[in-house]
C-alpha cells in the first residue's frame, strides 16, 4: 500500500548546494533534497522521491520547508521521524511525520508561503548571528522601509523582482503580509514565541530588522530582490515611494540589487488544512 | 611609547583549536590569539603576543574575553577596533578596544569570570543551536539540578573538578555564583536584554537550561565537569545530595563525565575597575 507523507524540515542550509538535488555532474555538492532522499531510501529499500514546497537556493535556511514523499514501507510515522533524524546530518532537522491525503503535493498543493529575511543593522555582527544575517552598517530609514514593504501587498506584476533568466511566463503574484519588523537577536526573530519581533525595544546601535512576507507564489530570488530594493529606500538610495512603480511592470534593472542568500528563511508552508486525512 | 590596551572579544569557537596558538606543529591549526596576534603584527610592523584573560579550549565559545597587548604604535582605538575586524574573520570579532593602565594584564589582573553553558532538554535540536548547546532528549529533574548548582557556591576544594593529567597544585577556588535558569532559545540565552532567563516561560518540551557561574578563578574542565555532574543529578544517575562530597576534596574519578565544549561560553572578566586610566 502506499502512502503519502508530509515531511516538515529545518535546516540551516549554509553548507548546502540548495533544497534541490543536482542533476549535473560538475554542480554537485550536498542538497537537502538528496540528503532526505537517501536516509528515506534506507527505509523504503529503494529508491524516493521527495518534492519540496520551495526550492530555496544555496545558503538559504529553513525553519518549517514541506516535502511530500510516498512509501510503501509501513513504518510509523514516529519511527520515521526518530530514524531519519538519527541518520541525517544535524543541520537538516525533521520536525514533523504526518500521513496526509494520496494527492497532497507540497508544492502543488501549497496556498501560501511565508519568507523571513533578517537584516543587522549594527556596527559590528556577532560572530553567532554572521550567518544568518546581512549586515547593513549604514543607518537606515526604518520608517520609509515599512511604509514601501506595505505597498508590495496585494496582486501586482512581480517581473522586476525576478531573478534574470528565468522562464516564468505569469510573474503576477498576491502578497498578504509584507511588513518590517524590529527585534534585538536571531534567537528572538526565528522563535514563535512572547518576546517576538514588536515585543522588545531594540537599542539604537544594534537593530535587528526582519522583514516578514507571506504569498500564493514566489519567483526565483523574489524576497531577496525585495529585501535589496528595501534595503536601497533605507538607505536614501531611492525613494521610499518608487516602490509602486515598479509593479507597473517594470523591468529587473529597475528594482534594488539581489540581498545575499543567508539572511532568508522560509518560514512555513500552509495548505489550508486540505492536507489532512479526512 | 608603549600602550597597553584591554581588547574585549567574542568567538565561535566552532573551527577553532581554541584560544591558546599551538607550539607544537603537528598540533596547528587556527588560534583565536594566532588570528588576533597576526591582525594585530599589520598594525604594528612586528610581531606582538596577546594575552588571554581565560585560555578557552577547541570548540569553547567567548561573548567577551579580554585580551591585553602593548603595542607602540599611535592608532587610535577606534581605528583599531575598525582595521582589526576588517582583518578578521567573521567568526571573532572585537567588540572593544580600551587603553588601561600600563600593569593591566588580562590574565593576572582579573578578579573573577563568568562562564555559561547551554543545555537543550529536548527530543529535537534546532539546526541553528546544535553548535552552541548539549543535546540532553532524556527527562531532567532542573529542581535537583538547581539545588546542586547552589551547594558549589563558597571556597571549595575543586580538584574532582579538574582535568586528569594536570599539575596544579592549589585546587582552591570560590565561586560566587551558580545557578540553572530556564529559558527558550539560544538567542535569549546569549543577549543580556529583557526576556532573558526565566522572564520567559518555556514548554515541557523545549527547555534550554542556562547554567550561569562566576568564580575567581576556574581549573582546566572545571565548568565542563560541573555541568556533566550536574547532569547526572538531573538524569536521576547520582543523588542530588552527593554534590558537597565532592568538595570534600574528592578524585577526579568520583564526580560525572566532562560535559562537551560547544555548549560552553566564556561570558565576561570582571576586573572591579582596575583596568581604568586614571
Amino acid at each position: 500500500m502506499t502512502r503519502t507523507l508530509k515531511l516538515t524540515i529545518s535546516y540551516d542550509g549554509t553548507r548546502f548546494v540548495g533544497w534541490q538535488r543536482q542533476a549535473r555532474v560538475e554542480a554537485r555538492g550536498e542538497s537537502i533534497q538528496g540528503l532526505i532522499e537517501e536516509a528515506l531510501a534506507r527505509f523504503e529499500g529503494g529508491p524516493v522521491t521527495v518534492h519540496g514546497a520551495g526550492r530555496t537556493d544555496a545558503g538559504v535556511h529553513a525553519l518549517g520547508q514541506v516535502a511530500s514523499v510516498q512509501l510503501t514501507g509501513g513504518h510509523a510515522t514516529s519511527e520515521l521521524l526518530r530514524g531519519l533524524n538519527a541518520s541525517l546530518p544535524p543541520d537538516i532537522r525533521i520536525i514533523g511525520v504526518d500521513e496526509v491525503a494520496a494527492d497532497f503535493h507540497a508544492r502543488f498543493s501549497a496556498r501560501s508561503k511565508t519568507y523571513r529575511y533578517l537584516i543587522r543593522n549594527a556596527s559590528i555582527v556577532s560572530p553567532f548571528e554572521r550567518p544568518y544575517v546581512w549586515h547593513v552598517p549604514e543607518p537606515l530609514d526604518v520608517a520609509a522601509m515599512r511604509a514601501a514593504a506595505c505597498a508590495l501587498v496585494g496582486t501586482h506584476d512581480f517581473a522586476a523582482f525576478r531573478s534574470t533568466g528565468t522562464e516564468t511566463k505569469d510573474t503576477t503574484r498576491t502578497i498578504t503580509e509584507s511588513q518590517v519588523a524590529l527585534t534585538t537577536d536571531v534567537g528572538r526573530a526565528l522563535s514563535g514565541s512572547p518576546g517576538g519581533p514588536d515585543r522588545v525595544r531594540p537599542t539604537n546601535d544594534h537593530i535587528l530588522l526582519v522583514y516578514n512576507v507571506t504569498g500564493n507564489g514566489f519567483l526565483r530570488h523574489m524576497v531577496r530582490a525585495i529585501v535589496g530594493t528595501l534595503v536601497e529606500i533605507g538607505r536614501g538610495r531611492r525613494p521610499g515611494t518608487s516602490l509602486p512603480a515598479l509593479l507597473a511592470p517594470a523591468s529587473r534593472a529597475e528594482a534594488g540589487a539581489t540581498a545575499p542568500p543567508h539572511g532568508l528563511f522560509l518560514v512555513g508552508v500552509d495548505y489550508h488544512g486540505i492536507e489532512r486525512v479526512a
